[in-house]
């Protein structure tokens, strides 16, 4: 079936440029000899993990419980839940485990540690890491790092600290590869710190995990890794490319969208993608402003249209300010559109499939798990 | 059950509060002697639909073909798609007709017109008219209307021209009823204009539908309207009460989240409700830059925190900004809060089912219809 078939707004995947990104991470890790833990909270696909594993089904990481027992149904069993954990969410964590999935849980929070200890199941637990990105984590210099995780090291817990985690959000404030790898060491050398204090305070430390896709492909010495995540190279998007991490071909999502009108009294082309086929996501353009939604690209050649991108969304509408007046020929009203995504995590949770493409043509449907 | 038994991130949907709006709206309707036809692109929802057309089921509006599909499954068979159609999409909307329901649909394309006219399909099509909003629609002045229009006066087709449409979208760029009463007329004198123009043209106009959220609530005159669409007054959010639309108080939708971690060094707490589960939607900013990504509530009286508001949010993270230290304390890690939407049409969109609460307790469970 050619995608010109397809309903719209639908989420279309490039089969060869998936197929190219998988393999550059997977050469990374080689290069590295790090592994990889791909990130699935970008594709929530099964079908996507089987690739970014190689097949081999090792171990994913994962932003909800929800994805995890997801993933689990489908065969992974070494699985990072890698968003801070709450006690109320340790039963739910503890059934994974009873299903045979060998889990893994973060946190930094000395009351989760303790309610984690006095829980009764045998967890695995990882600590989480500030590296410099001010989000989540205990910074790898704090004091507290060893008060922290010492719950995990009493005879009357069967749950342990196994590993240490970190992520280097602040690389998606740079954009380019000489900074992404500073802050790429900046992750590393955080971690491995965390890593020895809480070695040399007892914790079998088997695990040191850092990684987003920008640091993950651009980090320079991996010494004391053990592992590198990342999640966004699978499709990669405006925002990966508005940082210099990939190319703009090298964008495996798009949004399949129709002309559904033509404003040339507002200079304006309207697309049946607006703000929830889309997101509102803006990230890329601290770099790029014109790309603002997205990117207006032509079906067959998967190219852009010169400075055509959604400027404005309403819920249902996507507003393309027109700078050519050509483009209302090229795009007539009921023609279709591939609209590459601001930010490739955002957009496609808004569909519950994959329309994989090939030359044009579907090859394949995939699912997702969207929700918590 | 009480709400603290939910998996967080969820939706809860406080059923007094919702009453109360679905109220307001029906209460407008009878004074003014104008129809409302719901909007169910916010709620996406059948539950709220029978709620919202006090179990009668009369006319609504959707935003997508599959939200057509869904309600016609639950009963509802007055049905206006308020999306401009596209040719590609008139052998779906004509299987909704095949399967019994009154469909309306919206254009302001010649091309789309002519598409409708040859179809064979008796469609009833409104012309969706601009007054002022600059997204779609043709200029009620323009010279253009009668012409678009032209192809449904012939004898060849079944399909005629029976309504025109309006939305004042730009009744969201003030934050006072003044200025939203003075958009309103604009917007009503509009499209009845148009209405008159069409009819002299020889259609036989029976809708002259207008309406948004702000419009529908303080329009002034109504005359010359058979109809008001409305959606997020079912809910409303922080963007209808940043615009002076509602009250804090009157906000029924939220969202159950769990504080995942205190980062005191960076001043901030952590709740597992990120850009997923509240969306990116700043909307409301334009008038309240202090409302962020949503603003956070105690979970049993449900009134906002002094200062706290998500800043910022990633994937699965919201962040507080802490301004006062006792939130800490508060809020321990594992605590729960509810924060309220910045745009609730947003948000809701990535959830699978509303927890409809009563004095902290789920009295149901109501699914909504996602994609497209």
């Amino acid at each position: 079936m050619h995608i010109s078939s397809l309903s719209t707004p639908c989420l279309l995947l490039e089969q060869k440029t998936l197929d190219a990104n998988v393999r550059r991470m997977l050469a990374r890790a080689e290069d590295t000899g790090v592994t990889i833990r791909p990130h699935l909270k970008t594709a929530k696909s099964a079908a996507v993990a089987e690739l970014a594993t190689a097949s081999k089904r090792f171990g994913i990481t994962v932003s909800t419980l929800l994805e995890a027992e997801y993933f689990a149904r489908h065969g992974f069993d070494d699985i990072t839940y890698a968003v801070g954990i709450v006690p109320s969410k340790l039963d739910r964590a503890a059934r994974l485990m009873a299903d045979g999935v060998d889990l893994k849980i973060i946190t930094d929070s000395e009351d989760v540690v303790t309610a984690i200890a006095h829980h009764g199941a045998a967890f695995k637990v990882w600590l989480e890491i500030d590296c410099g990105d001010n989000r989540a984590g205990i910074p790898a210099g704090s004091q507290a790092l060893e008060s922290v995780a010492s719950p995990l090291l009493s005879e009357t817990t069967e749950a342990r600290l196994i590993g240490v985690l970190t992520h280097a959000g602040h690389s998606y404030g740079v954009d380019d590869r000489t900074a992404i790898a500073r802050i790429g060491e900046e992750e590393r050398s955080a971690v491995v710190h965390a890593a020895e204090r809480l070695r040399a305070a007892g914790h079998e430390i088997s695990v040191v995990s850092a990684g987003s896709t920008p640091t993950a492909l651009f980090m320079e010495n991996t010494d004391g890794l053990t592992e590198l995540r990342a999640g966004v190279y699978v499709f990669f998007d405006l925002d990966q490319q508005s940082r210099g991490v990939c190319e703009t071909d090298e964008i495996a999502l798009s949004v399949l969208a129709s002309v559904i009108g033509h404003n040339r009294a507002a200079g304006k082309l309207l697309l049946d993608c607006g703000g929830l086929a889309l997101s509102k996501d803006l990230g890329a353009n601290s770099f790029r402003p014109e790309i603002g939604y997205g990117v207006v690209c032509d079906i067959e050649t998967g190219k852009p249209y010169d400075c055509a991108y959604v400027s404005s969304v309403s819920q249902e509408h996507g507003h393309v300010k027109v700078a050519d007046e050509t483009l209302y020929e090229h795009l007539p009203v009921g023609s279709l559109v591939r609209v590459l995504p601001n930010h490739a995590c955002m957009t496609a949770a808004a569909y519950d499939r994959y329309f994989v493409v090939d030359s044009g043509n579907v090859i394949a449907e995939w699912d997702r798990v969207n929700g918590w």
